[in-house]
């Protein structure tokens, strides 16, 4: 029997390790390969064939594994060049070597490309080396997949954080206080976390990278809430822009006094408007940054299982042989209750375009998203899995790449 | 039988709202009040006669309330002057029309001085109105207490977030990726919830308002982590200042192209000292902001029972009719299980003073804290409450200040 190796690619979130989980419990339900390694720090530490054997994982470190944020098996910037054929050798020669019959490549949209150009030219070369991508991003920006792991957890953080900080923003009478709220989250292409804050019911004024930006009938909106509630709640995604392209965070907020420009976020640019319009006294600004990829103390339940169960459909479909170049993802269920068939495609129909939220489901002038947009985001954030906890914060595992060196 | 008025005041945190939950319960439990009133955003919405009846809470909302961040009665900025004949006065007066025999009030310093100004004034005037202070302030620095309602679940988000976000940060290999995280904290005064990551056993660098700011010693001991490791995890509360007073936030980062000053905060003051002095290719800052005191997601077990529970001690020492003028308050018992026992104090003891980390607890050279400072904070950020979720949040009660017009 040959062995199969798993790495991770790009930014990480709170559920890639649960799909690694998935392959590991996978092949010790039905162990079609003798070892299963784990690729440290993606194609890079592979180059340097720098492993780690996954294979006999004890139940509880899988299910701390399923808990644990960001990639446990690190992560590189490295990308393979399309059909270089020395680094792609060097790979299928490791391959060889470990007598590892396949990869499974977790990871975002390069990732996925990756997977399809690997899959090519070994089948161009008649190599029987296979790849397989299982998706994650919390951007969820790719296509075919309903949706992509990572994105659910992330959004119910952002909700958490939508409905408390709301809480916090009310609790001084608006004609003592008025003020404006901006949360900024991530999405430099689509705004997808920042759409999903619309479940909240809380968000005001919602400014989405989908929309060119428009200065003045953003203001005019801020007034219009202002006016009728003496407070506002606005939610921005990082990657708003006016319609020439560049990004309201490029408004160059600052220099530090050495030269450096201070970008000052998509937030701090919008609270600067406001301000300088003079449509409210204050505005504060929060930036959830990091914390949102990695947010593990609020992780969706739903996210967690689809996202081990890709593992787990990855490990299972690879016993045809004819598997390679594909990636795995889920389908929506047509019906009221959520549910979601597992599927497989090519990977070129899943990567090198970024799938946006759709035009239709976003309301005019800021006013968030239609029903169909609630619809599909309010499933996927529900349910919380039971951590364990270590020292008042949930256990992790200690990272691969550092237990190896 | 008199009723009773309780209200809330300052910036709200996690835990404020299951005090007052504790006061309800008690009161059901033993109705010596026949009406709870709930004072409707302090002092200012009972000058006004806005108030909201507390007294059949159910158990169920009880329970939801105990989990309901920021303050559900409402906040006010209005402070009642020192010996105010007026607004004392007027403040007896409607107590008296509403036959309210005592005031609880739930906040931090400030209040609790006011408390104290409150009873010493109607004691000299031979008013029998009695006024009841309970601490809450994520900034923890009250006197007396051993700890404030509040810090420690704003302390176990803190820890929470640190240590996923480590994570984050190694992700890439440290060769590739030189790199350094800078967290920033709230506590302007006191460096207590900084000082609470400690505990994580992730942070490398803590800078306290505790200790003078010192920009050779802070980057020599970065580039002494970043020349070891490769990666520098940095914690720095919001009031880190220099010698002279001046606070690192102040080193104005910047200016927005309108005139408005854009303060960068102290972590930002520190990314812009660590590039410009090249001991780090790369740093992010994460400011926690206000998410920090309302992250309802992860409270603190330990923080809600005891929040409760100081509500409850409260309502039931308020059958002494001498007691007025004091603050309750929690005392750890000696031993090595953490416990606490239920104290009360006049309230100028605990109030007027800041209580900042005590310095023997503070290592030299940004190390972090001593085993004593760890075996302080350790067990408050202890266990979860079993939240009720609704839509995949915490479920909220709706303030009360918005149930009332």
């Amino acid at each position: 029997m040959a062995n199969c190796l798993i790495a991770q690619s790009g930014g990480p979130t709170t559920v890639i390790n649960a799909t690694v989980a998935g392959i590991v419990k996978a092949n010790q339900l039905n162990p079609i390969y003798d070892t299963v390694y784990g690729g440290l720090n993606g194609i890079e530490g592979i180059l340097e064939e720098r492993f780690y054997d996954l294979t006999n994982m004890s139940d509880r470190e899988n299910q701390i594994l399923c808990q644990t944020p960001s990639s446990a098996l690190g992560s590189c910037r490295y990308k393979l060049k399309r059909d270089d054929d020395k680094d792609y050798q060097r790979l299928v020669d490791i391959m060889e070597k470990y007598d590892i019959e396949i990869l499974f490549y977790i990871g975002g949209n390069d990732s996925m490309d990756t997977v399809d150009a690997l899959s090519a030219w070994a089948k161009k070369n008649g190599i029987s080396k296979r790849f397989v991508g299982c998706p994650k991003t919390v951007d969820n920006d790719l296509m075919v997949t309903d949706h992509c792991p990572g994105f659910a957890s992330a959004a119910k953080f952002v909700n958490a954080v939508v409905v408390s900080t709301w809480l916090d923003l009310n609790v001084y009478a608006p004609e003592t206080r008025p003020e404006v709220f901006i949360l900024e989250t991530m999405g430099r292409d689509a705004g997808w976390l920042a759409g999903s804050s619309v479940v909240s019911g809380k968000v005001d004024i919602l400014v989405l990278p989908e929309v060119d930006f428009d200065k003045d009938l953003f203001l005019a909106q801020v007034k219009k809430v202002m006016d009728e509630k003496g407070k506002c709640y606005v939610v921005v995604s990082e990657g708003a822009h006016y319609a020439d392209g560049s990004y309201l965070a490029a408004a160059k907020a600052s220099n530090d006094g050495f030269g450096h420009a201070v970008l000052g976020g998509a937030g701090n640019a919008l609270k600067n408007m406001i301000l300088e319009a003079g449509v409210a006294p204050r505005a504060k600004v929060q930036d959830l940054s990091t914390a949102q990829r990695c947010a593990n103390y609020i992780q969706s339940k739903v996210d967690v299982e689809e996202s081990f169960k890709l593992g787990q459909s990855a490990h299972m479909r690879s016993m045809n042989p004819e598997y390679t170049g594909q990636v795995v993802g889920v389908v929506r269920k047509p019906g009221k209750e959520y549910d979601v068939e597992y599927i497989a495609g090519p990977a070129n129909e899943f990567a090198n375009h970024v799938k946006n939220i759709p035009a239709e489901w976003i309301l005019p002038n800021y006013a968030g998203l239609t029903q169909e947009g609630h619809d599909y985001i309010q499933p996927l954030i529900m349910g919380e899995p039971d951590l364990i906890m270590e020292n008042g914060v949930p256990a992790y595992v200690v990272p691969y790449y550092m237990q190896v060196k």
